[in-house]
């Protein structure tokens, strides 16, 4: 098997067993209404997987066993989830995945009370690895996911100062540090080194090189989603062009920004200014219309693309001494598949 | 030294040692203005620094010294900052410490994300550990923070669902489980548990006896915090009355509702219904009236010295065995503290 449908039979087959494996550490116990209930909605909730399958394709790749990545891939991807529930408050979304944010469903204060024990639940899977892979390997997992949460924060902080801030002259390079922190830590970069730090049991030279790697397929991935929530239907369970209602600084967004006209760039200073309810309609209509006039989607796809290029560069530096494998595959492939993916 | 005098000599100390080494856990680094200066603001303002010295004299009482026990002490710190931060967008509290809250400063969305790397950096000091006492007993320590992170989350979930839901038919014993989660590990039972951990250098029976300490200790604390919510002034930097203004479940309300007459619990149901705004003023004093001929505050004061005395007994089991010694007198102090304190 190859191409897209190594990967999606890859992350279907992973995304099964992290799923099953989640069940466990989601906590059958009161208070269910005003906690467990809302921590177990958004793990119960479909995602695409991609975060424990990277975990898990990675450890098998550096020769663990499927089992002993499985508590990493559960660890990440209630990690995620906590990341979700407070970006949809702080986003203001509406819809997650198809169906109403938590905070939508529950109210602001338990939603985020949710979210705080999400975030340290992920920790649960990763202190058992104690009696498998030994106290130094545990804690260096503890520690991996201490710093991807700094990451996340930093970048977080960004994203959303610029936009309390209305900040209007971005570079692509602020661009790709906020989301090297924001989205590459926790989507590509986590994932991997976690899977690695099993699979080799201990610490490897080739972690730097794997930050690289999930830099440049972090970021694909980030942008391409950027270009979906303008181009796409509702298929992501996403209001479309909500980045742009969110007033999202996106790579489309920055480089619109960079080519407008004085008066356009004005223009588009005041609408992202304009309360949300004012943006919809004709004003944001008007916008994408000028993302499309001056190339900015095309440019950021093709930036998209050439992060492709960058990260299968460095796959081979990461990987090629290791043997042939499903799981070397569905990793190279996946550089293909951030960047042409329709949901 | 004995008494109150004793108790502020070590809260002063121990709370300046802490607020000295917590200094090293705050990053200088970018971002400051969306991040790391919020991040740092709350553990800067003067708090009375209870958990810290509990953590730090409980070690030392257990053998420890006090440079050991810094880290956990600083870890304490940071997580409750975080639940500080959390709380008060929860609450939406204006005040805290006797300036702005975070979110009233800053925004709620980075506010929150801010509360959200407090939680992760509690966890440094913790890992550092393990060059100090060891890989086992770094692992232990994180693994009690993930149940203080529990225990709080599932407290707190309690008093936000009660409150969201308007529950008016509450008994002591649904305000004991709530307040035991919700701040007595954090506030007592985990400090302790910490500094027992570090000074005896692994798991002691003594363990569930300082559960059962902890939990009377800090109900008898909170009660104190909720007594003095109604009666003192501005002391606290927090609204006077503001739990009620905030609709929190405190024993006080509970005996009011169980003693008050049919069209009272109608008229305090309707009070705790209405926006907040609307409770200011008359309604609000209307209520704090009932509370005093009802005897309700006093009522809480009483179940708060019942506690106190169950404290000194659990005490004598846990501290007999231990030569005298200044911390191990704080630690007796602490208990009269707790009830009589103005501030």
């Amino acid at each position: 098997m190859r191409g897209e449908a190594l990967v999606h039979s890859v992350l279907e087959e992973y995304g099964m067993l992290t799923r099953r494996a989640l069940r466990r550490y989601l906590p059958a116990t009161e208070p269910r209404r005003y906690l467990y209930d809302l921590v177990s909605d958004y793990p119960r909730r479909s995602g695409k997987m991609m975060r424990p399958s990277l975990c898990i394709a990675t450890a098998r790749a550096f020769g663990a066993r499927t089992e002993d990545a499985l508590r990493a891939a559960v660890s990440i991807e209630l990690f995620h989830n906590a990341l979700l529930v407070h970006d949809d408050i702080q986003d203001e979304s509406q819809l997650r995945r198809g169906a109403p944010s938590l905070h939508a469903l529950h109210g602001l204060p338990l939603a985020l009370n949710a979210g705080d024990i999400l975030v340290m639940l992920s920790l649960r899977p990763l202190i058992e690895y104690r009696l498998e892979l030994g106290l130094k390997v545990a804690l260096q997992l503890i520690e991996e996911m201490e710093r991807v949460a700094r990451e996340s924060g930093e970048g977080q902080a960004l994203e959303l100062g610029w936009r309390r801030d209305n900040v209007v002259d971005l570079s692509d390079a602020d661009y790709f540090e906020m989301v090297f922190k924001k989205t590459c830590w926790c989507a590509t970069i986590a994932p991997m080194r976690l899977g690695a730090l099993i699979g080799s049991r201990d610490m490897l030279p080739e972690f730097e090189t794997l930050i690289r790697f999930g830099f440049f397929v972090g970021t694909a991935f980030q942008i391409r989603d950027d270009v979906l929530n303008l181009i796409g239907d509702e298929r992501f369970g996403k209001e479309l062009a909500d980045d742009l209602l969110e007033g999202k600084r996106t790579l489309i967004l920055i480089h619109l920004l960079s080519n407008a006209t004085a008066q356009e760039h004005e223009r588009i200073a005041a609408f992202l200014a304009s309360p949300r309810e004012e943006r919809i309609g004709a004003p944001l209509r008007w916008v994408v219309e000028r993302m499309k006039h001056y190339g900015s989607i095309d440019y950021a796809q093709e930036v998209a693309n050439g992060l492709a290029g960058a990260a299968l560069h460095e796959f081979e530096n990461l990987f090629d001494d290791l043997p042939d494998s499903r799981d070397k595959r569905f990793l190279a492939e996946m550089i293909t598949w951030v960047l042409r993916r329709s949901s």
